[in-house]
């Protein structure tokens, strides 16, 4: 391989938010084509949503369902390797990874602009709630917060309910990651949605905006839209799409529809990181002396 | 002391949004009547601004602002003392401690409802940028983030630049805290409030709700309001008001305006904590083991 050129300053990054259906290949072959379109209008980082192969098999615990899951790196690692290498950019691909019988993970490949897997990151916080039974299918992530280098700098990722959990991203922003992206399926239950929609919505946006604002990064969350119902049975979930990108001050600068397929894109620029940091010096003053509490449980009792 | 009866589930609490004059005196004097009027109004914790006795010192570097330091219990939680007594409230006195000669904290008195200090807090994280000399008057805390058992349960307090950091609101609300006070001092610098002003203030907010939701707790931030040119000289800071309550799913239930005196209050209910929590179980699936590089500095190089 020849010499890596520095990796840009200012370039744009491309979020697929999309639906997806119960054929895998179908999904594959939308989501690359939804990859090229974003490549087609100068993204050279692609981010897809959690799990994007299959539906969002969570809603139930069914052992057939692990039939869904493949290795990391695998087939579909290496069909999107080529499409990377074909257009000079970056893949984020989250995957059900299969990693041996009786073990699975919720992982994210980091796909090089040559192709090759350049990391996985396993998904540290699983849930496990009402049609969110992540507990029985992904065993918790064993590889910790990563950033990794690409033809787009370094970047970090985390998926979906890490975006809850200050600690995730600032473990990833403190190894030098000047992006965080979050894979994400999240949704409404529909029976749920007109009472507690709009705050869990705001919710979800207002964490990961806060996230940006105290590492002074850029985050960008990708996630699934769309009904999805098992079987055509059960309410389903509707998942709220509303994929954004924030600037390091939580500047919210691209955001999609909450029912629509689109290809969003946003320029990065790593000036503002540079900018922000510098006007709010927030990583200066940390009491790394002080946070050892953080490695328990409770403090209460 | 009788035994204490139980801690409500539910109560009022008081921000006390002022402005500040040169004479202390005068500053203390209003803060009491703004205390009496919130527990007039029903509340049982009553929180003052960030360094309430005085103006904002730290616009400048000045040996002799030094003589405005007080220990701590002292004069003024004496006096609020006898008010807490008095009104059967919870008090948060945040004041310029002098701990010793040449060794002064920016700290926040928690006084209860018995009329005594329940415990002090020293702000962790100090800041330092033009017109905010904050290191220049103020050691570090030494005593970590805590929370205190009061007669409205237990709550903690940070202070102002604290409120940038989800670290400090972690590990109050793993102690315990039902509540995060953040007594503040923050505003615009008038030249750049046209151009900076809007982000500014929706990142302060941003961040706090931030950690309303990441903890499940509810936040207090209490600001100063209105210009403070020290001596008449200089821009000044306009301190930007938008005091607010947020409950632990980040819905911002009360706020005051940016430029105008106000006692806020705002009922609390901790059937929300337990209502949130239950919903959004984050506490339950933190990665405790995977926590650790949290406590260092930086771990990109």
């Amino acid at each position: 391989m020849p010499a890596s050129p520095a990796p840009p300053t200012r370039f744009t990054i491309g979020l697929v938010q999309m639906s997806m259906s119960a054929d895998p290949a179908a999904n594959v072959a939308k989501a690359i084509e939804r990859v090229n379109e974003a490549a087609a209008r100068g993204a050279i980082v692609v981010c897809l949503p959690e799990l994007f192969r299959t539906l969002y098999i969570a809603q139930r615990e069914e052992h057939e369902a692990f039939n869904l899951a493949e290795p990391v790196p695998g087939p579909t690692t290496q069909a999107l390797g080529a499409v990377a290498r074909e257009a000079g950019i970056v893949i984020i691909a989250p995957l059900f990874e299969r990693r041996a019988a009786g073990l699975y993970h919720n992982t994210a490949a980091v796909i090089d602009a040559d192709g090759e897997v350049r990391g996985i990151y396993r998904k540290m916080h699983i849930p496990d709630d009402p049609a969110y039974y992540e507990k029985f299918y992904f065993t918790p992530g064993d590889l910790g917060f990563r950033a990794y280098d690409t033809r787009a700098g370094r970047i970090g990722t985390l998926v979906c309910w890490d975006q809850w959990y200050p600690e995730g991203a600032r473990l990833t922003a403190l190894q030098g990651a000047n992006i965080l992206f979050y894979p994400t399926a999240i949704g409404w239950h529909p029976a749920e949605k007109a009472t507690f929609g709009p705050q869990q919505l705001d919710a979800w946006r207002t964490i990961q905006r806060g996230h940006a604002i105290a590492n002074g990064c850029w985050v960008a969350a990708v996630n699934r839209v769309g009904l999805e119902r098992l079987d055509g049975q059960g309410p389903g979930l509707e998942f709220w799409g509303h994929s954004f990108v924030a600037d390091p001050f939580g500047v919210v600068v691209a955001e999609a529809p909450a029912d629509e397929e689109t290809v969003l894109t946003a320029e990065v620029d790593l000036a503002r990181v540079e900018e922000v940091r510098r006007n709010w010096p927030f990583l200066r003053d940390r009491r790394t002396d002080a946070y050892g509490g953080i490695e328990q449980r409770f403090l209460g009792t």
